[in-house]
């Protein structure tokens, strides 16, 4: 074996971790924490589902696939942060950007550069694809969210206008989903879930 | 909200179920089985990463990608069949095809013919996109059971002829890998993994 196919193992390996990464999130039968692994899966699910409502010409379903299978790797080594944790948000970056060092040296340079750039991409929202696919890994944990009783929600006391915030860039992203978000926000407070 | 888009999301509720079924392969942990969904979302990224030692031309990755994302969606209502257990694989085909007809009804009927179509290709292994993911699927979990001290070939007493044909495939659809599979089958010999 050439070291290069050792070193992409090594990274396969490696990779397995993510199903060690709890989320906030539970699965739909409330039974336990979803993984980043199964989030993974179920974000790259939905943006194919969900493709033909995409809000920006030009959005490339096979790079917004790949975005979702990589976009959560550096949580191996700087874990899940909690999307309503502001301190944690302020260190996310750091964190975040020293994980990457540390799991793309695992794989071939050029390997290597290319995921990294598709999860910076990812993390920079700027792109039509980065866009789209923040779009979907917001409303996969949204829905969980409703299926399960706003487990999430009620648990950190998490307030409507935080939702929104959150969920807005689906306006532009996915604006045939916008009325459906209201839906889940208004079904939500009338059940208690949401302040 | 249309109804096409209301059937959708119900589809991808439905497939949240995917996170429920547990296969006899255990995470590199040794913590606890892995769900179809981690082995999906595994199986879509070991095959962007080993691409280049695709033994075909014409092998297109984005379809690979797509196809790993949805082949296992039939065992939500089909389960889980073991890779050696020869009984189940005598009524797989009937529980799987039935399991389709219910599980793509949800979708609307271009995405729904769409989507089978692919799990379709993946099963009948006759394409160079369907061998190369077959490939895949199987180096996965012998790559996971490799890391967990051979768990499922020591639980349920596989033969290595049997290893040996299951992986065979791997010969023309990923050549470069057969080394690592020489390597791996020997040395689970040595350590009593497998008979």
């Amino acid at each position: 074996m050439t070291e290069r196919l050792e070193n992409q193992l090594r990274f396969i390996y490696e990779a397995d971790k993510l199903k060690n990464i709890a989320r906030q999130t539970l699965i739909a039968d409330k039974s336990r924490p979803e993984t980043d692994a199964e989030h993974s899966w179920h974000f790259a699910l939905i943006a194919m589902v969900l493709y033909e409502y995409r809000g920006y010409d030009g959005v490339d379903i096979d790079r917004v696939i790949k975005m979702a299978l990589v976009h959560d790797l550096v949580e191996i080594y700087a874990g899940d942060t909690f999307a309503y944790d502001a301190e944690g948000y302020e260190s996310k970056q750091k964190r975040e950007s020293e994980a990457a060092d540390r799991l793309y040296a695992l794989l071939p340079a050029g390997q290597a550069a290319e995921y990294r750039a598709l999860w910076e991409e990812f993390e920079c929202m700027e792109t039509p694809d980065a866009m789209y696919a923040n779009a979907v890994d917001r409303l996969q944990p949204f829905i969980n969210n409703h299926l399960t009783d706003g487990y999430t929600w009620v648990r950190h006391g998490v307030l409507e206008e935080q939702i929104l915030k959150r969920m807005a860039l689906l306006k532009d992203a996915l604006p045939a989903l916008w009325e459906y978000v209201e839906y889940v926000i208004a079904d939500s407070r009338k059940k208690g879930y949401i302040k």
